[in-house]
């Protein structure tokens, strides 16, 4: 008995993108699916009752950081990340490996582990499968990620060969670690840069190990686009078609379309709430930078197209005066916009699939959202 | 026609104490109050709808804060402050008289006004009571207040004196200035420091002038609680029973029950939230530091006794986790805790009021909250 449950509901005729149900320990989501991030078991300004009235279905939330921060055995106590953290929807933990490759100094890295340091106090510390594997038992979230190492992008195929080979090694170890499956379902994540022959080779290696559930790992990481999409092309078909796919760290509006357009179910990106925070907005016709003087008197809401509490409640030209006070509400405001944005999104292209049109659905979002103008790399 | 109407409902037999109800255009509120203030029409950390859910039920803002940023003509151009900060119960504005004696630099007192400079920017500025009038006016509160000198603790009898007096004559001119009387009720603030014959010919002066309501100003500016005791013990009498009674800038738990039992019906102080942007609560046993090492594992809510959304759902150690962390829900559910614990204290002295044992209750809260111990005076 496995915790987590593909259920399939339909494949779209002009897309093939998957429309699907993923069942939990704490409930069922929808996909495919945005999950906000909760880095230190909270979503950054939101509240669990802000994210329930978005209607969020799973979370995610970082090992690393819960690791260092309250640390694992306080979020045990509590009675595991649901309770610590008052959400009793769906979480998802990664396996500290992309922070520790990313936030941390001095890591070397051998076939036992990571060893690095603590990117707060300095403090040399040891991660390593049989240790992520711990800590997630002791989180509690519904879903663990594998630990593995995500080498930045562009990295030889030397070197990548030989790292996901020792991903796959310890993405064996960490399975064996494991020591609650049924109450947690273990995700294995396949790497392999942008080289076909090792994504496969990624790929076969873990889907024998037999995961209930499959990411991607190592895209986003300064890659043009067109490699995400071709790397996703290729290597979803070798993934089961009974068990999720998540696309690690990915979060603008276009690769959310794109990626599902590829089969992927789930995905997860800090890029709206981190741009919140700087006072930029997603809307249905592009990015707003709502800092700029010219909405000090734009009293329309941030998207008039948007039926969410704050456009239905506040202004642009308050909104500018709250980000520019530094006052937290505009902060709040501004992430709970934007994850909205990307959560109905969703919610609209899995309306697309269910209506067999994902692919116009997608020409007509870029067309408004602005994609198709000169500068749509900033998107 | 005034904007502002009291109606006394009783008088507590025991304390003495006045239950009423302030009747405004947004609606009427409940006395005695407190006020959460919103200094830059945002109460720091919470949302409009956090602040109904714990029953807020007039908020203040500040002229001086909001005159600089974003300007009274946005905050007119939005429809008013309620408009602008989407918040359609009762708001009272300060003169800005209070900031630019506490903030600003260089200020030199005339007769005709107070130069100073821009707390922000170093900018030179001259605030007037006409142009104070003009700023509420256009901002649009359910009330205003006049403008006046607030000198520091302790003063001279001799300054105090010409204070006064040109705090009268001021008074005065705010009364001429003021454009809309019939939308908003403009409040007299009596001064005098700890000087009975000035707070009594304060008091006359303003009287005579017919306000809507009064403030007593220059309290809790570093005198002696006593002190605050004895002005409100001989100043209230001064004051028709017909109209609403107003101590500026007092918050803490043991000043409004005594405020209100000599005959005060509103405060406002940011004593809650700013206290609980560092971590520190209220509960109904007395003060908590939540930031200690002593709730990192104490999943107990803040208190035990309260019946807050916060205190409902999350607990000592995961709320010492956010402050830790730095991360804003942590800051925002220590201010919705603190506020609605003053809130909920003003509801419990009404209640006393109706019941006449409002000394009784105080004594019952004095006890459990901690001001019988020696380090009472921090409280």
């Amino acid at each position: 008995m496995t915790a987590i449950k593909y259920e399939h509901i339909k494949t779209c005729k002009q897309s093939g993108a998957r429309l699907g149900k993923v069942h939990t320990p704490h409930g069922t989501f929808e996909t495919p699916i945005f999950m906000p991030v909760g880095t230190l078991a909270t979503v950054k300004t939101m509240s669990p009752e802000d994210l329930k009235q978005m209607n969020a279905q799973i979370i995610l939330s970082n090992t690393y950081h819960l690791w260092l921060r309250p640390g694992e055995d306080i979020v045990e106590e509590a009675g595991g990340i649901h309770r610590f953290m008052n959400w009793d929807r769906p979480v998802l933990t990664d396996s500290g490996g992309f922070q520790v490759f990313s936030l941390s100094d001095l890591r070397h890295i051998t076939e036992e582990g990571v060893h690095f340091r603590n990117h707060l106090s300095g403090e040399k510390l040891f991660l390593t499968p049989e240790k992520s594997m711990q800590i997630q038992n002791a989180l509690g979230p519904d879903i663990m990620m594998a630990f593995d190492e995500c080498p930045p992008y562009p990295a030889e195929h030397t070197y990548m060969k030989a790292s996901v080979e020792r991903t796959s090694r310890w993405a064996e170890r960490c399975m064996k670690a494991h020591a609650r499956p049924e109450d947690q379902g273990l995700f294995g994540i396949v790497q392999g840069g942008e080289y076909e022959d090792l994504r496969r080779q990624s790929a076969e290696d873990l889907v024998s190990l037999d995961f209930p559930g499959y990411a991607i790992g190592g895209l986003s990481v300064g890659e043009p686009k067109n490699v995400m999409n071709e790397v996703l092309e290729y290597t979803t078909p070798w993934l089961p078609k009974d068990k999720p796919r998540y696309l690690m760290g990915v979060g603008s509006a276009d690769s959310l379309i794109d990626g599902a357009i590829r089969g992927i179910d789930m995905f997860d990106c800090v890029l709206p709430t981190r741009i919140a925070r700087n006072g930029t907005l997603m809307t249905s016709t592009g990015r707003l930078v709502v800092r700029n003087a010219a909405y000090a008197r734009d009293f329309r809401p941030i998207d008039e197209a948007c039926d969410c509490h704050v456009c239905q409640n506040h202004s642009r030209a308050y909104i500018r005066h709250l980000i520019k006070c530094n006052e937290t509400l505009g902060l709040r405001l501004c992430s709970y916009h934007n994850l909205h944005f990307l959560l109905n999104l969703m919610e609209q292209v899995r309306q697309a699939i269910r209506d067999d049109r994902l692919l116009d659905f997608r020409t007509e979002f870029f067309e408004t959202y602005g994609f198709n103008k000169a500068d749509a790399k900033n998107f």
